[in-house]
């Protein structure tokens, strides 16, 4: 398989899970980190290597590396690779998501950007979806009338945080989650509760329906639950790893131990609240987006310049919020017609929120 | 159909699902609540009645009234009705189950005794359990590699009351479940944790496993919990009403709203502790009991002499649980080779209790 963004989180447990199942890697496609990427080359010997920079090539181990985005959707159009697990972050993933559509490959699709923006154009028919909420859900289905379904949040860095002085909190505040190690980018839109739009809209399209919301359990055990017409809920209990949706994107169905089962006994207690407006700004559109996820594409391209400045020291954490709510009332008309009108779009609102 | 047990808990709740289903009810079998029984003959116009008493037959406004168990098991034999709802309490309702297998019948089984003192000899082609546990069990069940099940445990009456103290509670204490309104014996069976050991014998038989377990869930909203080989746990979530299980036994499936779906965040938080050996003797024997289910015969004839001895001021609360580790102690070679076994056996250990 081809493994995009192989350093990240969830390329070190892709490559878990093809230690595990002894399965093969074909191309290996990583940013800046050099020297995991090299260990990763020794160890899953690739054929081919692409990477972000052109001035990192001579330090990487390998005799065929490329670079940048173009090299990227090269390689998954030339190997002969069956799956591609798409976790590049951000916008930059569409591409590759479509690409992988294009050559019939399977996509096992941890870069939520993709059906957040572009849902509507994406064929779902060979894709499954990385994201502990998502394989939650799938794994209750079952044949029974559904109402609704429920994600959940952990609430980000900011949960238990003093509401008055949210403005001010530092990068490296906001970069600490309570429960799990992520990348920068999911992190900070874990603490501004984006992430979980970004969910929802993804659910959206993956469940073909409107009937979504999410709840905030603070241990992130439970992932998600399905609501039945007769009044059940079912949930979806693992702890925090991604191995699991992994396993499962990949191989489809896995009855080997992949995790160490939830000892409830050892937990204590589980704990829900609400995912509040003053705290999280964003939630205050949530319903407006559910209904017209046409929305996606803005949310994120707001989004994404909101966190490049905040990372950058431009702009406070709430202003990221702001950033995005901006964006989102200008741009509240946005219609794409295809895939050609996300990329504009996508640009126009860059260019808008960076002025 | 046919509802044993028709002014109890269970019985209520099936003529709730009857109503709500215009489901006919061909035969009502009652005890001694007379005044009710008659306000369901009025609305259900059954085409038999089945009574304890004989006293009892002139205060019956029904024009067919017979009393006692061979009335029972004639009614069952002589009805055209499809289904028996056996909810009828304690070793009591072992016959009708037999007899209603005999004929044919599909069972909607409330009755837990039949399948905890005879399980070996149940027939279960016809057979759906009316428990909230196993109903939850059944519900989360795919096709996924099982490794274990979990059932939960309010507790019962006596979950946070001084250990020290448990010697000395009053019959009426004892009564007084925390989160259910259920029959006196369940009641009690509740308090001494005997009735989840039942309901794990009753699993053991009904999803052919030992590896079982039961924790206290203090509110009882999570009712069973299917833990899988590759580590997820699946939960079934419904507020405490046993419509829904009723529903599934009767119909099979239910695409109809039954009960008003659990709202975690007005729930707010959920609380798990370990069924304690100390507060709960029983429970010492639980493993013994789930390698060798031969011995529910006996746990339960012990078990019903000790709750009525409680329950008429005989002996205090622990003495129950006392009366029934005796009995498995002394009947711990139990083998069973036919039904005709558990009644002697039954007989035996009754015998052995009383004396």
């Amino acid at each position: 398989m081809i493994v995009l963004g192989s350093t990240g989180s969830i390329g070190v447990n892709t490559l878990n899970i093809a230690r595990k199942f002894n399965l093969n890697i074909e191309v290996l496609v990583a940013g800046r980190n050099i020297e995991v990427l090299n260990k990763q080359i020794a160890e899953f010997k690739p054929k081919k290597v692409v990477i972000a920079n052109k001035d990192d090539i001579s330090k990487v181990n390998h005799p065929n590396v490329s670079f940048g985005e173009d090299a990227i959707l090269d390689a998954i159009e030339q190997s002969e690779a069956k799956t591609v697990v798409n976790s590049l972050v951000g916008f930059l993933g569409l591409k590759p998501t479509l690409k992988a559509i294009e050559c019939g490959k399977k996509i096992a699709l941890a870069n939520k950007e993709s059906l957040v923006v572009a849902g509507k154009f994406i064929d779902q028919s060979k894709l499954s979806p990385i994201d502990s909420e998502h394989f939650g859900l799938w794994y209750l289905l079952q044949d029974k009338k559904i109402d609704s379904m429920t994600i959940t949040a952990s609430g980000g860095s900011f949960r238990d945080y003093p509401l008055d002085e949210l403005k001010n909190v530092s990068i490296k505040e906001a970069l600490n989650h309570p429960n799990w190690s992520m990348g920068n980018k999911i992190t900070i839109d874990s603490a501004t509760m984006t992430n979980k739009m970004f969910e929802l809209l993804e659910a959206a399209w993956l469940f073909n329906t409107s009937k979504l919301d999410a709840i905030i359990e603070t241990k992130s055990l439970i992932h998600a639950m399905v609501n039945f017409t007769d009044g059940s809920t079912t949930a979806h209990i693992a702890n925090a790893s991604m191995q699991l949706p992994i396993a499962y994107a990949i191989l489809g169905r896995c009855d080997e131990p992949i995790l160490k089962p939830v000892d409830l006994l050892q937990v204590g207690s589980l704990e829900f609240k609400e995912i509040e407006v003053s705290r999280y700004p964003i939630w205050e559109v949530k319903d407006e987006i559910l209904k017209n996820p046409d929305l996606g594409v803005v949310l994120n391209a707001a989004n994404e310049v909101g966190v490049y400045k905040f990372l950058n020291g431009e702009i406070g954490f709430l202003d990221i919020s702001k950033t995005t709510l901006n964006a989102l009332n200008k741009f509240n008309n946005v219609k794409p017609q295809n895939i050609d009108d996300i990329f504009e779009i996508d640009k126009q609102v860059r260019g808008f929120c960076e002025s």
